[in-house]
């Protein structure tokens, strides 16, 4: 845990330098577009530690698989999300001298995310070993509105001397990733086209062959008025940069403006790229970069209008949730059906940017909330596309006759986790992307994605389930062997929960489905059926599963059992395990974790969220009590649902607790990884920890409820909210709930139980009665 | 499964050369002297498809384990027995055109494993493209009395032309090993020497700096008269040959004799290793290769006085028993307790040479009956040594207060496996080291190593198990959660009968073997007592935890349950399996072996193997009969076990059956793996099958019992053990069972329950009532 982050409402603040700190800054620092990302490295040369990271969407690299002992069904590889083309490096050079931070006395270091503007700036002083004092102040960010364009403005001041100045922006195609499990260089060069102050590097992938055009074009200014000095160009293979020596006096400053371009052939004609990136160039320079920076603040500011949370009298956790909202907007914009949310987004190389059951369970109720309709669409119709490739993973895994069994983890549908109680045991993750179909039409109303997309899926899903359980003689019950549950901390167990509920659920689901499609649109329904080839039998036998299912329970304790045989365990409290001793998965060996009572994340929590309307609050109360002492929260993904279920239940303070450890997870850094990248797919978490938790917020009869409350130290909080045309800001504070619907419909909510009407631009308030 | 070995009682033979078994051959015609070994890779070039292996016992390299996901706990290195320098080589050229089977018309071709006499012996006619034909023969071995010393006679002649033959013997350091996980080198040259007719290479390894000198001195013979043409030196960095050119007539014969050395610096100062090679080279060369060969058969001689298992009226049954004894023999002699035995042997790379449970559990039974007692005491002593590090390989996993758990797999008592569930569950091998000083006291009557040695061990394996249970509040009972049994075919999973069984049998058996040393051996009692800070509360514990253990049963069927959950499988018998599925590893994913109620060697049953005498024979028919049908015994360890099984219960047939899967395993790779290597392991489960299966052997109150059967195919079998200074030759017939004793000391027998003394010097015989 650090906390070197100033408290800001809309910045995110590092004052100093500190070398060890500087790939976590480099994480949180990071600015992205939804189509290509870049970590907070520094334009100029820096020789200490970073970790360099550009990042474009959708482009992906099958690395061979490293593996110690090789199991029937693993795949071949695993799909990584490259570190591409370093667009954003400018050597500078004074009398010769590399300017390089590592090498000399930095002061006045200070680096801001704009998050109101979406832009990054870094300032600080150098002073070279001859006595030179520069001060730089170098500003960038990813275009929302050009979304293929980053842009940097980058100036340095001569302090105390006069000399020469040399700037090299450049681009450099000769990157590679930290995590190449074979120290394998994944790109290989095509093509270069330089002409004055501009270059086009055009690099391929090897095996996979995306092609990525990088493009820049500088403008150099010196003391206000434009320069253009003999430019000297250095060109390797992969490489290509554009020199320029300015002399300077005492005081004045130098200014290089790069925009720079980052074409993907998954977007454009391989042949075309160059011209194309060219022309893009030619646009952006055009508009110069104070144009292109007033679009950005435009645009953020047109995403900030539908999902800003504003907290009054908690700075930190107001800091917090901004920034995680910043960062979701950042990593995914829903412009894209073949993209999806990496756990790190594009802010480092861990998880392989792919696709984990994250995005169903913690990311899809955000976007739904905070954006269009077809953003959290193209999320449900990026797995829709990849059901066939999930009926063949699982016919891989023994599995026939249409079951899917999605993979853990994807870029392109395909499986690329090789743990075999994770790649083939925790397949709950079957449920989520089932629970998401539900969740996006109870939330949209959008009841035509059913018929369209979603029914193919569940029904390859709920043949995936009807297979994987097996009768037991003993229990005269169907049960499910095996599997590893949201609970990473157990490998390969009988009947989880979560998993057996889940299950069960889909199957329930898929029933209705059908017929709901069979009723609305029997024309689909029919091609469905001869398409997938579905039997009236299969369904018999759905629903005789269901009935038949087996669930473990406690009698005694009222309480949902996590698997067979958790009660073998010696039950301690968390609170016993010696600090020094956390987290646990890096001091204890694996077995001793399985074996343990100690829970990664809880999911017969999880399912209890999930599936809240069936289960009375004592049951929720009982189970809470009994998993949440025993469970580390070793899973960034843990702390949200718990500040739900705590709010749930009333228990303000262990929900305020828990948001908070969710909420500045990265900020401060509270399980040291930061480094490796953001946890972005938890972040929506924290939206949810406020939305769902201290709001109370849920979707019942195609109506919006809350039951809010108020943390403590909060003085009010507000939120945005999209549903179903309407567009609500909720205004809490301890005395009132207020509504304004900025929307094009009207909204219907239940407030306490009682349900209010509110009109397009209509403001409706009403009693908090949370502490009443 | 393949059927390419001709059938004969003391030779393994191959007619006829096809490239396509060309790795199979390699592993079953290996030879070695437990100091060195040698897969039967061709002298000459050969540039079709072989794998190359020369390995040197005790030396390994520490290679970069291969893991996808890391866990706390995992070894950094996999220790891996080395291809080392090759020393078979002889180039051939005639005519300037080399001799390589790959790219030539070959005929007579014949390999043959002289196992009485412990030679292999080649032969081959080679026709080249231009018509010439040269007849060949060679003749290798590495042998028993100079054990650092192999020898090869390598005859060419001139079948249809006059022309030059040039042969060049040659020492490369230059090999790798196939397996190595990053394609590195483990080898780097020391040191050279040369002189005419020998030259002297020292190798070294990377990391572990062990240094191995191989040398070689050839002499050459043309039509039987010694030649001594002019010799070229060709030398690389890690390579060195000496070429000779010779005319040779259409009929004549040149000869080579190459005489080669392996000295490790484990046995030989560094500095003195190149001279202490050309000191032996004179020695052998000295002998000369006739009297090197007569010395080898004389020495295999000896061995097979003690340990032939010979059998009359099944030829193939005969051959295999013999083949399996001879590669025990080259594989571990007893004189080195640094050394012990891999599954492969140094047949192969596979499983890195390193030692497993395998030799516990399933060879020293073998040494035991077929060497003098030092040689399995070294297998114990071994362990012993080890004893420190299996401490703190306890301590990296949780445990303490001297707590030892010997590794899965190891090479100097460090671990090396990386699979969780293997390396950190897979602990019943604890339990395995135990019994095997039990058995080893149980047959040799050497008590005196409890004292030495065997305490300290046993009392770190029961302090592992004490830590390793935890108390069950349901139960009201100990369990063990969280284990992988012998059945690696389920993994995590709790109360594992087996290991439970073992683990409270190590309790017992320690708190008794304190007792006996303490009666015996006061003062050694109170230092070992000192020296683990024994204290009377932890034996009172085992104890408490040995009667208070769990153990699954299903009392319907009146049989020991594998483990907690077992019955909830669907209970289909693996004859159900369709053929192309089988082996179930090639064929099925993980989760589904898993999940399946297949298994892979039946753990339940291995416990009543070796605790048979605590069962009565219903109690074991009962379980045979429930885990037999679900055992798809693709553990090359599993069917010697069902072998004596199905002896004790008189299921002759069945017995057969499973002896015939164990014996022809590598000779008729059944497995399709033999070109891995051998199963070494599993080889002395084949000389089990015979004397405990058919013979029924065991030692009961310090006497061998006999309860035998002859199988219908067999007229009878004869074999040889040893028992405390008694060597008895045990000669079975369907009428009689006759004892001849060869030792110093008489013997004491229990043939069908009835009490026989054997005198030495004596023959006894008596009716044999199996049919009766």
């Amino acid at each position: 845990m650090k906390n070197y982050i100033v408290h800001d409402a809309w910045h995110i603040i590092e004052m100093g330098f500190d070398p060890a700190l500087n790939r976590v800054s480099e994480s949180i620092f990071s600015i992205g577009n939804g189509r290509m990302g870049q970590r907070a490295n520094f334009e100029e040369q820096y020789t200490g530690d970073t970790l360099q990271g550009s990042y474009i969407a959708g482009v992906y690299y099958p690395d061979k698989t490293r593996v110690g002992w090789w199991k029937n069904g693993y795949p071949e590889y695993f799909a990584k999300v490259l570190n591409a083309a370093n667009w954003i490096g400018i050597d500078v050079a004074v009398d010769g001298v590399p300017l390089d931070l590592h090498t000399m006395q930095v002061s006045h270091f200070k680096r801001v995310l704009h998050m109101k503007e979406g832009y990054l700036l870094r300032q600080f002083t150098a002073r070279f070993p001859d006595g030179k004092e520069v001060e730089v102040e170098a500003i960038r960010f990813c275009s929302l509105v050009d979304d293929e364009c980053g842009v940097i403005r980058y100036r340095i001041t001569a302090k105390n001397f006069s000399g020469t100045v040399a700037m090299t922006p450049y681009i450099d195609g000769g990157v590679r990733n930290a995590d190449s499990n074979y120290d394998e260089l994944f790109w290989e060069p095509v093509a270069k086209r330089g002409s004055e102050h501009r270059a086009l590097l055009t690099m391929r992938t090897k095996k996979t062959d995306f092609w990525v055009t990088t493009g820049m074009h500088y403008e150099l200014t010196h003391d206000g008025g434009n320069l253009t000095p003999r430019e000297v160009a250095i060109e390797r293979e992969d490489y290509m940069a554009r020199s320029v020596t300015v002399e300077i006096l005492e005081g004045e400053t130098v200014e290089v403006r790069k925009y720079a371009v980052n074409l993907s052939s998954e977007n454009h004609p391989k042949p075309e790229m160059a011209d194309r990136a060219g022309q893009l160039l030619d646009r952006v320079v055009g508009k110069g970069f104070d144009c292109l920076l007033t679009e950005q603040a435009d645009a953020w500011g047109l995403k900030w209008a539908e999902s800003d949370v504003s907290i009054e009298g908690d700075v930190a956790a107001q800091q917090a949730i901004r920034f995680n909202i910043f960062q979701l907007h950042q990593t995914y914009t829903g412009e894209d059906d073949r993209l999806n949310i990496g756990p790190k987004g594009f802010t480092g190389e861990k998880y392989g940017g792919s696709t984990y059951w994250d995005t169903e369970a913690y990311c899809l109720p955000f976007y739904l909330a905070t954006a269009p309709p077809r953003v959290a669409r193209n999320l449900l119709v990026y797995r829709y596309k990849h059901l066939p490739k999930a009926i063949a993973n699982a016919e891989k895994l023994g599995f026939g006759a249409g079951a899917a069994l999605y993979p853990m983890v994807t870029i392109n549908g395909e499986e690329c986790h090789n743990e075999w109680e994770i790649t083939f045991e925790e397949i709950h993750r079957n449920g989520a992307i089932a629970f998401a179909i539900y969740n996006y039409i109870r939330y949209t109303g959008d009841t035509s994605y059913l018929a369209q997309y979603g029914l193919e899926v569940l029904i390859g899903i709920a043949r995936f389930w009807a297979q994987r359980v097996n009768w037991s003689e003993v229990r005269q019950r169907y049960v499910m062997l095996g599997v590893t549950g949201p609970n990473e901390y157990e490998n390969n167990v009988n009947n989880n929960w979560y998993t057996n509920t889940i299950a069960s659920w889909c199957l329930e689901y898929t029933i209705s489905a059908l017929g709901e499609v069979r009723e609305s649109n029997a024309e689909r329904y029919a091609a469905i059926v001869a398409k997938t080839a579905l039997q009236t039998s299969e369904t018999d036998r759905w629903a005789m599963i269901r009935s038949q299912l087996y669930y473990p329970v406690d009698e005694a304790r009222g309480i949902f059992l996590q698997q067979d045989g958790f009660l073998d365990k010696a039950l301690v409290p968390a609170t016993d395990i010696p600090d020094e001793q956390r987290p646990l998965n890096q001091h204890w060996s694996w077995d001793r974790i399985l074996r343990s009572c100690y829970i990664k994340q809880a999911d017969v929590l999880q399912g209890l969220y999930l599936l809240e309307d069936r289960f009375d609050v004592e049951t929720i109360r009982r189970n809470y009590d009994f998993y949440e002492p025993l469970t580390v929260h070793e899973s960034s993904l843990s702390p949200c649902v718990h500040a739900i279920l705590a709010a749930r239940l009333g228990d303000e303070a262990r929900a305020y607790q828990f948001y908070l450890r969710t909420a500045r997870l990265d900020l401060d850094d509270y399980n040291n990884d930061t480094e490796d990248g953001l946890h972005i797919t938890s972040m929506a978490g924290t939206w949810m920890s406020v939305v769902e938790g201290f709001a109370g917020m849920r979707v019942r009869d195609g109506r919006l409820h809350f039951n809010p409350m108020v943390p403590g130290k909060w003085t009010s909080y507000t939120f945005r909210v999209r549903f179903r045309g309407a567009l609500l800001t909720v205004h809490i504070t301890p005395k009132a709930v207020t509504f304004s619907n900025d929307g094009e419909q009207p909204a219907s909510i239940t407030v306490f139980g009682e349900h209010l009407a509110v009109d397009k631009k209509a403001t409706v308030a009403t009693p908090n009665y949370e502490k009443a």
